[in-house]
């Protein structure tokens, strides 16, 4: 079976042995029955079939989802085809696609159908559905995970390659962790909610479900576009530090006493396997206190946010509450017992948890959760539909509230043959770091298999460079990568570290990133007065020498503070490495060197140090 | 009479013609009599005496605020003084001060009493106080203004030097402008609001009433300072284009479809007058649509944040809802009747309003409007409490709910002596260019006076530099003054006005501050290479002359990026311009002149592209 990872359809579509016209046919044969209850509304063949067509004769690499086939779950809207949210009676059909479909569709993609869901995406198991329950796609006596529970088993099954998911508490997390996928959770307000059936308006992020983070990643790359008209949209800022592609980071690991499997002992071995090889990949595990995040999820439940629910879709509700699936019309009118002044209370507990919450990120760069404690069967779901879905958002419900990024993983499999998995999360913005890890924690898992395709995870090497900032601020609003928003300098003097300029990075967030030499193209002088000591080092045409440097990272929003405390004769300008590459780096004016001892010969300011305090 | 503002008694301090403990007998005179009603507590003689003592023997320029008197709203603690918020049976006695009193009294400033206020901080008048209607400093006839009643007379009439209240929707605001003062209401979240009985909690501000815009600059500086143990408070950060000080700048005034006098032609012709004085001090009027911003107004008497006020003392309400002052109970309750969905609903019609208003930044640097469309006697609103003061909020009301800051400033007199005044407000963060602007409006007043003292206004020209951003950030939280956040380098070449790189300091918010030449100690030389065409300027020991050179002014959060993308042999460093000062600017790597043309004879640039081109 072609497998629908992008890079193999791109190198089909490179290599012209695919075309999405014949791409298309194939999605027909395998969607031809749908015993998982996948769909809403597959669109039809002849839909399907104008969509390919529109990209024929195309240049497959001038799109950056050319021919990629996605689903999209029934509350977000995909013009011409009904919206339904899982609700018949509340159906209507959009004349225009949401924002955020309209952008993968103008970026080549294709749209499969709509898909199954818990009922106005209230649910995290997905059997809240009158189009019936959405059913695993690896046993389908077991729930699939919900709110978007067609859109997982969609991709797991290998009818689209990603699909669109919506996530408030963990509705783009949950599905993927039973379904053997990643599912990306993107810092609220960077995917468009236009065109999008609110769960609770406040919380509201679009999600993507794919096969692997890498593909994740080009759809978020795409469809995080600056939406004017989603009053809660965010435009996107640099992600800072790549914990994803460090030699080493620090990941939390809540303490044994706030970690809940509900006895499920596969879980907690997959948990705990999904730990080591994050160890393995350079990450220092630190225990964190859980609590406060789940004081925070405690505030979703029992506070007012559920009133959002039945806000979203007031007049439909009040005037026809009987056309709602029993469980979610129990669960929307919950949110009718809170008044304004219960609304605000809540508000300030939550502004005050997340100040407690936030404090860990000053010990870690990322935090590592199971996705969700253990999974359950359809029968097991429907007798006790409240707790048991309940249940399942313990790892997932904080993370919107909290204003936080997170990307599931997939963790292996129960001996059972159920899948499992591990969400690894961050503060908003830091998407792509998330990703980085999740594709090499992902590729660590032995035997790692697409979805429920069966096909292994090809692993390919990460590239270790960070994007570079001057890509902020794109004027199409797209991204061709996510920008790092960081820059890159080199240090040859009183910056180095342990010296006494040293805190002048690190206050602004600073990490070295190598220590290593110029090229063989400077002098480097001590400069007169101090302190503290300073040396200046300048490009000379002969009689230059490699000088040691180390090359810092830092965020360009702090970087210009930093170059403006530069005090004559020193300034910042670009340095050539001994590796031939070009950094930022210290600059001397050469005028300034006249009355300066030339050192040279000691080949680096600590040496030179070093023999003056001899 | 002795004026109580900030030079007078600095002078008088440092002159030694002034203690502290004088400064106190001459308060305990000026209060020994309060016929305008703005004490709940004026403090013990003892306890002022002992205030004044703790900081004689003190070296009076060793505290920002040494021996200068301040009063502060009864609902902001200080500590052993019982706080009321107007309401007896609500009164508790705190052991320790709020946050931003305890840092007043660390810097100096000396406690005078707690002041009468519209009980709960609920109203705009003055009169909803169970220990009297606060009376207006000019005619007692006539409101003080409120919430923060008291605060605004205390300074009016001499009791003190600058007071705090809190502004919640105008009650820092209205009652300046009804007794001659500065009303600063600062951005959200810079003043703490630990130890402060909450209004909305969501939405309140401490507020600084003062003689002048520079007085309650300096309290501003001294006063906001990060509470990490208030959830709402926000660091200060910097306020980049400083339109207070710059020689020319873009203000908003609304057209005459949404100027609401209430028939009041003296407003009317005030609100005129300070728009020409604005005028005459640079600004170009921008005529904009104040319909977005009144719309948003209504959201907070029509919408749930009056339910704020129900919850901030909600068992106190409802076990002795008779304890309350009439209007203020009928108010109270009315946040009763909404639900968790309405207060959803209209936080989502707030967030849309924000676009929409937002939008006008991008046209102006601040906007004016009147503070309080009209004035009435006590005698008035107490026959028409909740429509009158409602009127009173008409400018007022959107604020917070918008995330400004806003300073009202004294605009004169109306024929019957009644002062009223005018507010300019801009988005959060630009505290200081609204200082510096009120204190320039303020001083283009004739015949300005002080409060209701009569003292004239002297008016010192104001510096005309901008802090440096490395203020940032100030380890101890508290500033000497507000930093700017802004970073000046000078250019030389192809970032000139109207050359191809300009672009790249107009993209980031940069602004032409001069156009100057350098010392006369650089060559300049047309480097290999381009497009664009690049000059190299180097600083020289000897056979230098003066380069011409635009001094621009950019965000240090966007200079870093600017700064990372320059190319070899290019970069940032110290260029000394021709009055001798020293500023960031272009210096190119000597190196890399060699195999390039001197063009130093040019003395610029734009000199030798004309010959080229010619």
């Amino acid at each position: 079976m072609l497998s629908f990872d992008f890079n193999t359809l791109r190198a089909a579509y490179a290599a012209g042995g695919l075309t999405p016209t014949a791409l298309v046919e194939e999605i027909l044969r395998r969607t031809a029955e749908d015993p998982n209850k996948v769909w809403i509304h597959r669109l039809p063949e002849a839909a399907l079939r104008k969509y390919a067509a529109s990209l024929e004769g195309k240049d497959p690499a001038s799109l950056p989802l050319y021919g990629i086939p996605f689903a999209i779950k029934d509350n977000i809207d995909l013009a011409g085809v009904p919206t339904t949210a899982a609700c018949p009676a509340y159906a209507f059909t959009p004349d225009t696609s949401a924002f955020v479909v309209q952008k993968l569709i103008e970026a080549g993609a294709i749209p499969v159908g709509k898909t199954n869901l818990d009922q106005f995406a209230t649910g995290l198991n997905g059997t809240r559905s009158p189009y019936g329950a959405c059913r695993n796609a690896f046993d389908p006596a077991y729930v699939s995970g919900g709110s978007s529970s067609g859109s997982a088993v969609a991709v797991a099954k290998g009818y689209a390659s990603f699909s669109l998911g919506t996530d408030t508490a963990g509705s783009g997390r949950v599905p993927a962790a039973f379904n053997n996928l990643v599912g990306h959770k993107p810092s609220c307000g960077w995917l468009s909610t236009t065109g999008v059936v609110p769960a609770c308006r406040s919380l509201d992020a679009v999600s993507i479900f794919a096969l692997t983070a890498a593909d994740a990643e080009a759809v978020l790359a795409v469809a995080a576009s600056f939406d004017a008209a989603d009053p809660y949209a965010r435009a996107v800022e640099g992600y800072g530090f790549d914990f994803g592609r460090a030699p080493s980071f620090k990941f939390g690991v809540p303490r044994a006493a706030e970690l809940q499997f509900f006895g499920d002992t596969e879980s907690e071995r997959i948990f705990r396997d999904a730990v080591a090889r994050l160890e393995a990949l350079g990450g220092e595990a630190v225990e964190i206190d859980l609590s406060p995040f789940l004081a925070t999820a405690k505030l979703l439940y029992e506070g007012p946010w559920v009133a959002e629910r039945y806000q979203a879709i007031r007049e439909f509700f009040d005037a026809t509450p009987e056309a709602l699936f029993p469980v979610t019309r129990e669960i929307t009118a919950s949110g009718l017992r809170f008044s304004a002044a219960d609304t605000f209370a809540y508000l300030y507990k939550l502004k005050a948890a997340k100040r407690e919450c936030d404090a860990v990120w000053a010990s870690v760069d990322c935090i590592v959760t199971p996705t969700a404690p253990t999974i359950y069967t359809i029968a097991q779901m429907e007798a006790d539909p409240i707790k048991l879905n309940s249940n399942l958002g313990y790892y997932t419900n904080f993370m919107n509230l909290l204003d936080y990024a997170a990307t599931a993983v997939p963790g292996g499999f129960r001996k059972d043959g159920q899948p499992l998995g591990v969400t690894i999360f961050a503060p908003a913005a830091q998407d792509a770091p998330l990703l980085h890890l999740a594709a090499k924690l992902h590729g660590a898992l032995p035997q790692a298999t697409l979805g429920a395709t069966g096909v292994p995870l090809a692993v390919s090497p990460a590239p270790a460079r960070c994007v570079p900032c001057t890509t902020f601020g794109s004027p199409s609003g797209t991204f061709a990568a996510l920008p790092s928003g960081q820059v890159r300098v080199a240090v040859c003097g009183a910056h180095l570290s342990g010296l006494p300029l040293n805190w002048q990075l690190t206050s602004r967030g600073g990490r070295l990133v190598a220590a290593t030499q110029s090229s063989p193209d400077y002098k480097l002088y001590a400069l007169p007065g101090g302190p503290p000591l300073r040396p200046g080092m300048v490009r000379v045409t002969s009689g230059g020498a490699a000088i040691t440097v180390e090359v810092w990272e830092l965020p360009a929003r702090e970087f210009g503070s930093f170059v403006a405390g530069i005090p004559a004769p020193l300034g910042i300008g670009t340095i050539t490495l001994a590796d031939g590459s070009a950094v930022q780096g210290f600059v001397c004016e050469a005028a300034a060197t006249a009355a300066a001892e030339d050192i040279t010969t000691f080949g680096g300011w600590r040496a030179w140090l070093a023999q003056r305090s001899a």
